[in-house]
């Protein structure tokens, strides 16, 4: 069986996004070089939205040129501004979002489905004349449920994500249970029907899951008995926290996906002990101990 | 497909045993008044064990005749002086525990497999005339990893679980991952030989998994699929800590299983915002926020 993954990095982008206190230049630098020295190569790095919705994520121009080298750098780039704005700084790996809920969209991005499409049509476009051989990930939000509207048809879904594949021409999907409730069954049935009926490439499917309650490794699990997805995100210490109470678990984190998968007999190619301290020095600044599963009992075994 | 399903309260015996402190016992009282209010029906409630290794359950006898109505409560018992203590207050149904590694059960019960099964061959033979009626539960611990010795091999863990069923004659198993590292294909491993060949009945066949690293609910999803297995242990607001780390993840945590279970479609019987709940006042005095993942959700949603 092929055993090869890839771990796409999110938390300095949705990581740090969802953070309430701004990490300084430095330190987030400092933080994507712990990353890179720990094995992680595919990293969202950052967004090119507009400071004013997301002042976490303001220093992107700036940040940019700062990548450390032996990373694979992508940022989100939600409209034709962003798009100006990536491109001056050379970005090759950009991100579109959209949501499987009219309701979520509206809320999270103010357009409706179909115009978000329009909208990353000509984003897509534009940045294919510009970069020939540049790669276009498009993510689908609330895949499973909506916190406005509740659960999402995955037939909706499925819709969405022929949408982005062929109006919109993404690369790469990466289906999203942003509000974390989603359990390995509707994984399961999701990834059916993406199997069967995915317009793109279904080994260019990724998953990004939320451990809000406590199911992301069982749905990275579900996605995995398919056989034919291989790309999962993650955020380092799961940073990202939640959207209804600080401490509560968002991002899965990426330590808890390495030791699953490892353990699985995957080859991550991330040294567990070093990513584990990755995101101590951005914890600290926001003033919260690691609480990460794998990355506390990592810690902890390295000190013993 | 029959979704019944049975959870096993652990947390007022597993749980508070790995606290650090003790909890008074009108607080403990008043924990499991608040389990049961929530729905859950089998607790295992405390342990006759020597009050010098566990001054945590030191209490057991007291707290026996105050367990409120509506429970279907057990204690673990770790030797004959234990059953005698046990029997004089008529408990019906009693625990015993050895494990899969020599190791661990030399440093855990300071006795070898074999002596552990001698012992409550005898144990459970008392047991059995003065209870005709009563339930034996055995543990099998370091069922797939032992801290001192390593992994642990799958024909060695059902050889003991066989032991448990013919030697010593248990009703039902409990198969524990106690340092918290297996993932669901050792999992699936183990479950295909104890399908094939436990002595016992396996659909007395419980799990217990820790969330150390983020892989218990994995783990239940895959005993879940061999369709048999329907019984699973875990503990209200993870109490019980790790064994390597304060704040790290040790005991699977109720909250987690239910939402989990609930969500797949199984009955569990439990309102998920009341057993949320119940761990409040014992994490408020042990000093500690509540940070199981699906308890944290739905504290957040019922205060929105």
């Amino acid at each position: 069986m092929d055993r090869e993954i890839r771990i796409v990095e999110v938390g300095p982008r949705d990581g740090l996004q969802n953070e309430p206190t701004p990490i300084p230049i430095d330190l987030k630098t400092d933080f994507i070089e712990r990353l890179v020295a720990s094995g992680l190569v595919h990293i969202e790095a950052t967004s090119f939205v507009s400071p004013k919705w997301v002042p976490q994520l303001s220093d992107s121009a700036e940040l940019w040129p700062r990548l450390p080298d032996g990373g694979v750098y992508s940022a989100l780039v939600p409209n034709a501004k962003g798009l100006e704005r990536a491109l001056e700084l050379g970005v090759e790996r950009i991100a579109v979002f959209t949501a499987a809920s009219e309701e979520f969209t509206q809320k999270n991005i103010n357009m409706s489905i179909g115009e978000s499409i329009t909208t990353f049509r000509q984003v897509v476009a534009d940045f294919r004349v510009a970069v020939p051989r540049g790669w276009v990930r498009g993510y689908v939000s609330a895949a499973f449920e909506c916190p406005f509207s509740g659960r999402v048809d995955p037939e909706k879904t499925l819709e969405v994500c022929n949408l982005l594949a062929s109006e919109v021409g993404v690369d790469e999907l990466s289906i999203g249970d942003t509000i974390g409730v989603a359990t390995p069954s509707e994984v399961g049935n999701l990834a059916g029907l993406l199997v069967n009926d995915y317009a793109g490439e279904i080994g260019h499917v990724a998953w990004h899951f939320h451990d809000t309650r406590g199911t992301a490794i069982a749905n990275v699990a579900a996605a995995l008995e398919w056989d034919v997805f291989r790309i999962f995100d993650s955020s380092a210490g799961g940073l990202g926290g939640c959207p209804y109470a600080p401490g509560a678990g968002g991002n899965l984190a990426t330590e808890d996906l390495v030791y699953f998968l490892e353990r699985e007999g995957y080859a991550t190619g991330v040294d567990l002990e070093t990513l584990a301290r990755a995101s101590l020095p951005v914890l600290e600044l926001l003033g919260r101990q690691p609480a990460a599963k794998a990355q506390v009992a990592a810690l902890a075994l390295a000190s013993r």
